[in-house]
């Protein structure tokens, strides 16, 4: 197998596309909106692609099939922009395969004529999130205005850290070859997968590209978790029954 | 020394072989399913393959005399389907190296004319097995027909973590290049060597591929390993002496 | 992307300058050498290195513009030789990622005509430093003289580690192609980032290169440590008052 | 700076010379057996070997002078057999590369005329060592009886987990292009630069190559090394004064 091997399985023409990225990173926010992009408006893939910096791994389908893990571009129409989504389980598993695959990812982008993307994931705010702001990063200081009216924040040299992964090399390469490219990266927790902040991500990315979208099944994942984390205080804290109440029984 | 090496021992004609990989895994039980049909069915050493992938080490034999590390591939005759067997002391050391030994271990299948493969390994409970059930995973659905009928238990989307190493690519670049692969998974611990799931997974294999093996050697080496989880009980629990006797004693 | 990218910001004629490197490194003291040289010396940016040997990753400005991170030379013109200062806030991924990367910064060092380099670092006490000495070590011994007049200690085998990452490539493979190269390793704890240190180093230079340099931004920072340090000593120490006044109180 | 580079330093011609490897490992045995036929037989420096594989590292000399970690090989004449012997500081740092680099040492050593190669080790016993025995393989069973000869010790399928590093590919490579290859191994504690055990060694060699060495620095070495292990001995017991004198002063 080379490096890094693409399969051509649909080529629809898309309408000016914009490549949104969502591989799984903290909190699973920017994997959680990506997926819930292709749930609601039906995606059609239309590549796959596989790498020797993924595990050397097959996932088994419901039916006991495994298929050779690999990243997936879906075509995706929405009523307002048109959508090139790009999912997996994986990120790359050294640095130079960070560089490496992000190129790929943007070579295909261009293939179908994309000159936008926005990297979606999370940022960590270290205790659970009240209000689900979305934090912003630009390749180019002309996209935070457009980004700032639809709420998205910019923090002088936040996050701290930079941004690593495919979404900063999104970011980063995608300058160098002339997208426009933002991250947006919803506040969560970083201990929990969290549709709450996808949403909010998701949100954004409604009022920027000019679509709606429903979110009744993001908001049941939602509901979800919010019965882990009850169970998780529970388990900590004991019954959530007052200790007068127990002492009265007594 | 290239990045991989293939000495080639000897070129039986074999009919229609089936590949069977027994690499180091969980419970070693797919290494010890394929060295016990090496040793039941005198298998003929044809191919070592040697690779900078595998540890910088030498194994010392009975004569002081030491080998390079490698993989090897015997051709086997049973009174059914011929066989060409897979086995060896390591796994690649980093995924691409994964992809890449598979590759070669497929080319050398091919080689051969073998367009069938069964990856041999363990699946770990977390617990002492009772019942030896063998788990599966196939190239293609075609193919769980017949392994269901030979009682290997296909439950959706697991193994949950995936199937990894050369046994899961054995499947995922065995389906690319058209090989009929499946993938049979003894149930066990994860904590022992486990010759009863190497034994339950053979007889799939005899019912599959229509021969018949004994086990006497693999019960030997089963009763071995109970003696061992004895002894491990007794030093955890204390000597298998009732209470009673010792109140009587003092 | 190449495994490594020049871009050629600004072609500056220069005289016969002295490559000053100021990675990261114990106590930060070659980095924060180096950037206070070009914080007092206005250094013209003049290349950037980008390579896959950095981690995937953007840094996010004062005005949300992510950057590709990337070593960065400066042209500096001071009042006696000539700079070209590089700085960056990573060493290499990798072994051999740290001879490829020091072979191109020594590339680009020469396409300026630099035949010259300081290596700029700290070297561990483990303990706080009273006076800050600065140890020296060279790559030829003719170079030892002038660094010895400048008050540069030379110790026979030390560091008894040898000096490793970049700093010591530019030592190691700038002597193999005619580089008169010294490293310069500025005593420190090792616990803390230590503008002290980074100001004993500058002074050598400004000596043995024959410039002069004003200090108020560094030891601004260097108090600004000096109350970390005293915060942290009174956490685990409990408040500066004597034991008697809390007796006389209770 | 390629993968890999030779310096040529000078091209004594050599009579059927023998590989001596005695490069860092377990209880460095190896590397001071290496070492103490380079001091006592003047050996004369014939190559440097340099590559990515070893740390990016210089070691810094008695006068301050930097130079670029690497390997060597050193001319010995006995009053036997000439002698190639290969020391340095570092193994490689991956799998590939201890094959790579073991290639290079066998090319350089073809160079000169060797045939013969004795790799040098120790194999841990996890106690302190009485009887300084040395275990032997081979390979070539040809081999073993002069070696047994020599009072080395072969035991069946010893060490257990192989012999791993420069030390087995010089065996295991070296078999595979013709070598007549040994490997020695000293028994040490494990835990300790073990002189005595390089001693025991080197009079294997002696014996089969003929050669008589004086071993009084050595033995200074090993003199060193039993004051460490009785002070380490004092400080874990207290000291050596029996109990009963400590009354008798109270």
């Amino acid at each position: 197998m080379d490096d890094i091997e693409i399969d051509e399985v649909a080529a629809p023409e898309l309408d000016d596309p914009v490549l949104i990225e969502g591989l799984p990173g903290v909190g699973h926010v920017g994997k959680l909106a990506a997926e819930h992009l292709l749930e609601e408006f039906d995606g059609e893939l239309v590549r796959r692609v596989y790498t020797t910096e993924f595990p050397p791994q097959v996932d088994v389908d419901g039916d006991g099939v495994a298929e050779l893990t690999c990243a997936e571009f879906h075509a995706v129409e929405t009523d307002g922009a048109d959508l090139l989504v790009l999912t997996g389980d994986h990120q790359a598993g050294s640095n130079k395969g960070h560089y490496t695959l992000t190129t790929t990812f943007l070579d295909v982008a261009e293939e179908f004529g994309a000159t936008r993307a926005y990297a979606l994931g999370g940022v960590p705010t270290g205790e659970l999130v009240e209000k689900y702001t979305v934090l912003g990063a630009v390749s180019d200081g002309d996209l935070v205005e457009e980004l700032a009216d639809a709420a998205v924040e910019f923090r002088p040299d936040e996050p701290a850290g930079g941004i690593v992964g495919v979404s900063g090399l999104v970011l980063g390469l995608g300058e160098r070859r002339g997208f426009d490219a933002a991250c947006l990266m919803g506040e969560t927790s970083g201990y929990l997968v969290d549709p709450k902040s996808a949403r909010a991500v998701l949100e954004v990315l409604e009022e920027v590209l000019d679509f709606a979208v429903d979110y009744e099944s993001l908001e049941d994942r939602a509901e979800e978790m919010e019965e882990v984390v009850g169970k998780i205080r529970e388990m900590q804290d004991g019954p959530a029954v007052p200790d007068d109440d127990l002492r009265y029984i007594g």
